[in-house]
């Protein structure tokens, strides 16, 4: 997943000293996110759809260097080799190297790409220094939230790489508990219903702050009165759905759903050991018991499907999931916190909608009505993308606090389950 | 492609008189569309998604004696070993043959299989000769669109066998011209407009009629104006699409969309031939000549919306088709017509909405609002499908023109094809 | 596999009389072959290295055509269409219709494919009514030769197509028993002694009697003294390896023998159902109890090699079974005889070395020294099989008996289960 | 391939002195060559039949710890979960981590293998410090040979990968020049005649020195009088081979050979690219010109197959292989000179036998007559590989110089094309 940006038309220029600061609090993070990890571990690419750490590192200060200092600033390429490598999917660009064999790219190391960040970086600065055209300042904010994607896909991609080494190794040594206070934690749960008719959802270009474009134009849509639950489901609710046949039971499943579990043959979530009474989970924290109170996590569309099937209910559409987040403003638990996986419900309200785990819709990834890709190579793609793809809603512990916003549109393909993914339950108002 | 169905709620039965009639026409036309079949013809499967024709006579047979003479009325079993063998997906109903080894079945024979069809007849014709209650008529009806669908899927994969062997053999000798007459013929083709607001589309379960239980409830959508053309993309306009370069531009393309092409490196409509100056297709008529005025047909979803970037347009979502097809009762060229590929725009209105060629939508194949599937084996299918496919409107010249209605879904991946697909363009109000 | 012929150079040709007597038979056999087929049947391909029974009648047709009316007498094409789809993989003659489609190919219909038969036969027997130069008949001898082989191919091509119908249909209702008298049925078993030395094998060429090239020339080798055994492996001793954990352990398996039996799970011979006390396999007469006492069919290489690794024994190469096998001149039951299996061990000596069951050597298939290949089409193409396949000896009872002969090298990938394979055991002399 | 040893039974021990020189020389070296590399280039691995570099020096210090230290010694594991992801394919040993996955192991780090490497190290000084029994300096000295497979496995797997990176790095930036002089230096080449008649070939076991058990026993053969080229085919000769269509030409190629180059498309060895006049091939010294004069290296033994066919030769069975290198005991080229690629023909005899390429034999990789595999973990497996593989003979510029013998067996798949491979031409003496 890589999305493209445009920001909001009318939103006036940050100022350059706040767009500095953004630039360096961003970038940092990426170097913050890369500590844990040795030359080895950011080599490897554990799966096609996946990206060794290193090439994350390099693409997102390709991604300044071509779309603001050549592009627009004229610059002279710093590394004339590396437009082929580190150029992710941008046809418009020119060819790319193969995506499944990123993980061969030992060379430039990862103290080269470090060099060349700071190169990239260095020039920003100078860039940043000065004065800052509105579309200069428009696309260094592209970049950051480019950035803030990958920073999210290097964490997915490095759990699923140390994940897959028999050794287990954790990510993180000093994972931090969550912060929510003991009495404000129930799991309980309950329904939170919401009125039929005419609603709006979509970014508002004429209001400040940065959207893809993706997620415009802002737009009426029909709804029927529906209820959502105000927690994710948990670990305990779907060990429930599996100790009762769920994985079994071709009723409760898509017809390509069922397919996939059989091929697969597929049990439980991805990263989930169950023998005898000792259930574990890998979380970037290394191999941790299982615990029932959690909201379950990487678990497929097809998953997400069948466990709602199974409880009577369906997942909501990406509208009525946007309509209901529209009306909490708490934020959960992310990887700021340094916590290494889903946290507990906390509070009350639609509670866990931001952070912990993205949450399936039952949408597919279509353009909204009136929508009209940006123009040129960073606009083209968001819509190259809209078949066959789920939207997703909410963001996850893996994805910056920053980044969270209520009309944030991922996808992901119905069989993903690397992602930080789980579900919240949805039903029509009786 | 296999739909189930549910007769509306309100609905008075047929009498046992008319639903004799129907039952009579149906399953004869069956046989009449196998008449210019050998038993070799019959027994080749030629891709794993098409079955061979003896196996739709079987299949649709086998429905009628398992939902309604042992299901309902209690029948023995013609033969045991059918079940297992001429099941297509009913998990409900239990295990079943392997569907890309449905060509490997050369026993029972064809003569066998007719002989099957005629006990069935036998006895459903003493069920329908004596009192039938409104559910038995309900599932007749069932049964009856049902082997109507698979009257279609019999004709696109016959064509689909024909078509892989290299002698290009014809389906029809004796295939019909079109009817429209000479003067009413033109195909400049226009753009119809319709205002933005709440609409209503789907099967409105009180009124007369069948529908299948995809196509309930009906429901108020909220759609902005649209313009749609009143005639599909044709040959001509689709060969100047290839001929500026549209299957090598990658901008034209979704993603998926332009691997697919690239893997399987296509360049034109699944049965057309270009070399020089002679273009031909191959129709159910055998190798033909390309008529430049006839609708495009056998393009995938990913083909049709590259077309209709490249036009600057886009496809209609399935609200706006059923909006804009209410306004039509004409009906298009069928089988029923004898005709061997779709034909020539005729008249006024939003022409060939019904026949001629399957309408790829913008719309994935996801549930309406408020659906609930149909309890049983026979309901629980429709929404199994209901992920990564996208939405067909109107039917083509392989479909049985009582088959035809407005609120009609079908449904194919976006990679399919070798059903009659086609194109019409839509794009916003201005 | 498919050989190509050379006849002896010294060989007097035939006289016209008996060349039109062999013609008329083998070709009258091949019609027999088929009698029990219907049209269905014949059109079915299992798999790709399978064809289906109509193409092998055609084939064997074009053979003829090809390489002697119109190669040798100039005749015109019968049909031009069907060198494309009847040439079987001869480069030099032109491109092909690709091998995994033969199924699809339901035009020319199996009547028409009998009236080429018949034109052929008649062009033929016109040919072979005049006087006959010694390069024609060498070449109606590969012809016949040739249509020997795709006897046997018809015959393990439909067991196998039959085979994966789950109604387990019978090729053969009125299957023989074998002949042996009871008194001379014995399978105890017993090891044949040879002393080491220089041997000659391969066909000599100044001899009288057909050989493909690949058998030629004869050759001395030097063998150590070694001992074989004098009836193939049965059933029964199979059955006990299977029972003593031979498919589970992972030490009595070559490399890629293991692999093959994990990735494909195999755990018995091709035919075999094992469920309880009740063993059965799927013979030509469908279905029939396991006999213990007949040899084990459709096994691999690497099972073969498995079980003799576990009987402390090894196969015998290729050239120990000649030495060994031109001490006998009994033959056993094939298609002949009508069996529908391999049958029981008769008399004495190396018994079933002929008919019976293809036995596997642990000789890949090489060319001898001082070989060379055929000029031509018809000779290019044993050598081009000549890596990663293994030897196997002795005919099958699918063979016709006046194919059989001690020189003959059969070949298949390591991997083959459809031929009638079995295993004799070897080992070195003490 | 990986092979297992078994010293001669009547071979002396070295003395304790000795073997400690010894294994501080081979063990040395390996690190010698894991210098250039970066911890990311270790971490590499490229295809499913290559190791990354750090597996390398891992694997062979298991192979001292599993088979000495533990099972002789009764040491405990230097760290339990090494056995695992550390065995290659020991099935006696016990399960082992996917081959294809080892690029996944980032932990342990290179510099943690090093520490492993160090401390078996130490506990092998303590060992061969003392008395030293004869058993346990045969299983060191197949610890040493094994060792220095790797050593050659490890140079061509890092060439494998480094070529896979677009940028092209070298692996030598040091490179040497060959030392022949250069008035010995000469391309011509000639045939050199043997007569035929009986002949041995095979390691003597009770003469000194070590082979693994597939060299054993010492063997008759009778063999047809040929003759064999002085020197390697060079680039020029494969070059024109390629210019008069050898690979376009089906004619020339073995059946599964055709398949393989038409599957991948291939045009050319491995590492050239053939630009305008621009020729070049990757080395271990980077990206450099096509010399004409030397070795051709890197092609399949299908297209050494089909290049000897071109040339109306023909491929030497390892038999004659063997007999003409008994004539020769000069040495090519080998990584002990630091040269980067295969090198010029130098001096008289059957030259290049030894070093620089190894060279594809006609023979598949089956027993010698009288094999038995040594008993136990450490012997079964040599026999495990016998099949659908070709004999390789001499030796390659990446097998260190102490490692080369004349009767030594090497032996891939036909489709090998990353080991450092050649082709010398052989024929039939007239």
């Amino acid at each position: 997943m890589e999305l493209n940006a445009r920001t909001s038309a009318s939103e006036s220029p940050a100022s350059p000293a706040a767009l500095m600061d953004r630039y360096t609090d961003v970038r940092g993070w990426t170097h913050r996110l890369a500590e844990p990890l040795s030359a080895e571990d950011m080599q490897v690419q554990s799966m096609p759809d996946a990206s060794p750490a290193k090439w994350h590192l390099a693409h997102t200060a390709w991604f300044f260097e071509r779309f603001i200092l050549r592009d627009q600033l004229g610059h002279d390429a710093i590394d004339d080799r590396y437009e082929f490598i580190f150029n992710s999917y941008y046809n418009a660009v020119g060819p790319q190297h193969s995506r499944p064999k990123r993980g061969l790219l030992s060379r430039p190391s990862v103290a080269e790409i470090f060099e060349y960040r700071a190169t990239v970086d260095a020039r920003m600065h100078d860039v940043l220094s000065g004065s800052v055209s509105n579309s200069i300042a428009g696309l260094v904010e592209v970049g950051l939230n480019h950035e803030q994607q990958h920073q999210e896909l290097l964490l997915t991609d490095i759990k699923h790489a140390l994940g897959a080494n028999p050794l287990k190794p954790a990510y993180l040594d000093d994972a931090a508990a969550f912060a929510c206070p003991e009495d404000e934690q129930h799991n309980a749960g309950t329904w939170l219903s919401f009125e039929g008719g005419l609603i709006e959802i979509g970014h508002d270009a004429t209001k400040p702050g940065f959207a893809y474009d993706c997620e415009t134009p802002r737009h009426t849509q029909y709804v029927n009165g529906f209820e959502i639950f105000d927690r994710l489901a948990t670990n305990a609710e779907f060990a429930t759905f599996i100790d009762d046949g769920g994985y079994t039971r071709s009723d409760l499943w898509l017809d390509a759903g069922w397919s996939f579990v059989q091929q697969h043959q597929l049990d439980k979530p991805l990263y989930w050991n169950r023998k005898d009474d000792d259930a574990t989970e890998f979380t970037l924290a290394g191999q941790q018991p299982l615990d029932p109170d959690l909201p379950v996590c990487h678990i497929s569309l097809y998953e997400a499907d069948a466990f709602a099937r199974w409880k009577g209910c369906r997942l909501p559409t990406e509208a009525e999931w946007e309509h209901a987040a529209e009306t909490v403003g708490a934020w959960g638990a992310t990887m700021d916190d340094r916590v290494a996986r889903p946290t507990l419900a906390c509070r009350d309200g639609m509670r866990q909608a931001f952070g912990e785990c993205w949450e399936w819709t039952g949408t597919q990834f279509r353009p909204y009505p009136g929508f009209t890709a940006q123009p040129g190579a960073l606009g083209e793609y968001n819509s190259k993308f809209m078949s066959d793809q789920f939207v997703l809603r909410g963001g996850s512990m893996a994805t910056p606090r920053t980044h969270l916003r209520t009309t944030y549109r991922n996808f992901f393909p119905a069989s993903a389950r690397w992602q930080f993914t789980g579900v919240r339950l949805c039903r029509d108002l009786a």
